[in-house]
C-alpha cells in the first residue's frame, strides 16, 4: 500500500570519533523515505527546503524510490542545518549549530495524488505540523505512526499531547518515554503513554534494541552488536522507515506483523549507523537486508 | 550431573529507594547454590563462614537443596560483611562498607565427596582462590564457569587472568568487559577475552539482557521489563545459578543448550530483583519458574 512521509529534509554536519563531514544531506524525512523505499518501492515525501538544497540530492533521492512530487522548494530561504558533535561513547552528542530556516513556517502541502495513502509516518516536526498533515488527509489513513524528540517535549508538550492522541503508534527512545511519562520504568512509562491513544508503543534504545508495547503485549527486539558504530545520525528515522515500509509492503497491521517490522526496521538502523549520513542507505542490495535479517534471526532465535 | 559451588556466603545490609535491610544473608554462592539447586535438585557448596553465621540459615539453605558438607565454619572469625547503597536508578551503587574477615584466609576445601562433580561454578572469589578449588578437583570437571568482577581487575589482574585460562565459560558485565579487555565496543572486547581462554563469553547488561558469545555465533536474551527492580543485589549470581544449574540438569553443553540456559538464568534472575536479597528465590515453584521462561518466549520470538 502507498505511504506517506513527513519530516524534515536537510543539512547536517556531523562529527564523531571518526571523523567529520561537511554539509550532507540528512533530516528524519530524507531517512525514512529512501529506507521505506526499500519496502515500498515508492515513498511519497511532505517536506521543505530551500534554494540552497542541491537539485542532484533531490535527483539521487527520486533515484531511490522517493517522490519528491511533496517536497516544497523556498528558492529565497535556506534549508534546514543541524550540526553535532558525538562523544567518544556515541550514546550522547552536543548539538553545536541549529539553523530552523524554512522549517520555522513550514505548511505542509499534501498532494493530491497522496490522497489515497494508507500508511502515514510523521517524522519528527512542530507536532502542530504534524497534526495538520493528518487534518489534511481526506481519510484518515489506515495506520498514522509518529516519531518525535524531547526538544519538543521541552517547548511544546501540549500540542504534543494532543498530536500523540491522534496517532496508532509513537516512537520515541526511553529518556524521552520517561520525560513524557514521568515514570522511570519503562514498563509503567509505557502503560501511560498508551493511555495518552497510541495503541501501540515503541521504545527505542539505541544499542540496546527496542521495545514494541500492545495491550497486555510486549515483544523485544535487540540492536545488532556492532564492531564499530561508526554515526548513529538518522539511526531512529532508518528504524520508523524500515519499520512502515515493511508494514505498507505488507499491509498487515496485526501484532505478529508489527513484531517482524521492528525486526526489519532494527535491521535497517543496523546498516544506517556504518557509516555517515544516509551513505550506507543508498548503497544496499536486497540481499544484503536478507541477510542481516537473518543476522537477527540468529542472534535471537532459542528454543525451550 | 552433579554441580560444586564456590564462592562468598555472607551478610549484606542493602539500601535501595524501596528501603533498606538490617544484616541479611548473602553472598556470591548463596544465590548461586540456591538457584542452581531448582534445576540440580542438589547444589555441593565450598565456602567459609564465621561464628556468628546463624545455623538456622545454614539448615534454611539445606532445606532449599544446598549441600553444606563443604561449608567451613571458622568459630572464632566473623563471616564476609558488605553494605551498599543504590542510587535511584538502580544502576549504580555505592559500597559503604566491606569487611573481608574469614574470607581473607579462605583455603577452600572440597570433600571427597564432591570429587565426582561434572560441573562447577566459581563464584565471584580472589582469582587464586577460584584457581585452588580447579586444581584440587582429581578430575577436570567437563565445564568450568567463572564469575568475576572489576575488583580483581583493579588488584589482581594477573592471578585473573591465570584463571581465566583455565575456564570454559566466564560470566561478567558490560563494563568489566570493557575493563578486562580494553575494548569499548562489545564485539571487539568479547573476541580480546575469548583469546585469553574461555571458549564462551557471557556478557551481563543488567536490564539490557545478556549476550552470549561463542566462534563466530553470537545469542541475545533480553531481560524481563519489570515494573519495579526492588533490589538487584545477587541478580547477578543468581544468573549463573539458573545458567549452570540448567546445563548440569540437562548434561548438555552444547551452544542450544546454553542459549536455553542463558533464557533460565535471565528468568531466575527477574524473580530475584523483586524482593530484597534471597527472599524471592526461596519461595520459588515449578510452576512460577516455567510460566516466568514462557513470559521470555513471548517477549524475544518472532518469525521471519
Amino acid at each position: 500500500m502507498s505511504l506517506l512521509v513527513v519530516g524534515s529534509v536537510a543539512f547536517d554536519a556531523i562529527e564523531t570519533p571518526f571523523g567529520k563531514t561537511d554539509k550532507i544531506i540528512g533530516g528524519a524525512a530524507t531517512f525514512i523515505s529512501i529506507c521505506s523505499a526499500y519496502f515500498t518501492g515508492r515513498s511519497n515525501l511532505v517536506a521543505v527546503v530551500g534554494g540552497d538544497f542541491p537539485k542532484d540530492d533531490i535527483k539521487l533521492m527520486e533515484k531511490h524510490g522517493v517522490n519528491t512530487e511533496g517536497l516544497q522548494i523556498k528558492e529565497d530561504e535556506k534549508s534546514f542545518f543541524w550540526s553535532g558533535k558525538y562523544h567518544n561513547d556515541m550514546n550522547s552528542r552536543d548539538t553545536l549549530v541549529t539553523e530552523l530556516n524554512v522549517l520555522e513556517n513550514f505548511d505542509p502541502v499534501v498532494p493530491e495524488s497522496y490522497q489515497d495513502c494508507e500508511y502515514l509516518m510523521l517524522g519528527n516536526l512542530a507536532p502542530q505540523v504534524q497534526r495538520l498533515v493528518i487534518e489534511r488527509m481526506n481519510k484518515r489513513p489506515k495506520l498514522v505512526v509518529m516519531d518525535t524528540m524531547n526538544f519538543w517535549m521541552d517547548i511544546a508538550m501540549e500540542e504534543l499531547v494532543k498530536t500523540i492522541a491522534m496517532v496508532d503508534v509513537l516512537t520515541i527512545n526511553d529518556e524521552e518515554a520517561r520525560q513524557l511519562s514521568g515514570e522511570y520504568s519503562l514498563v509503567k512509562a509505557a502503560a501511560k503513554i498508551r493511555e495518552m491513544g497510541p495503541k501501540y508503543l515503541i521504545i527505542k534504545k539505541g544499542e540496546h534494541g527496542a521495545l514494541l508495547f500492545h495491550e497486555e503485549e510486549v515483544f523485544f527486539c535487540p540492536a545488532l552488536p556492532l564492531e564499530e558504530v561508526f554515526d548513529p545520525t538518522g539511526a531512529g528515522d532508518t528504524f520508523a522507515g524500515g519499520f512502515i515500509g515493511y508494514l505498507a509492503k505488507h499491509d498487515d497491521v496485526s501484532f505478529e506483523s508489527m513484531k517482524r517490522a521492528v525486526v526489519y526496521g532494527s535491521a535497517m538502523a543496523s546498516f544506517c549507523v556504518e557509516r555517515f549520513g544516509t551513505e550506507r542507505l543508498i548503497d544496499l542490495s536486497d540481499s544484503e537486508i536478507s541477510e542481516r535479517v537473518q543476522r537477527f534471526v540468529n542472534l535471537a532465535t532459542f528454543t525451550i
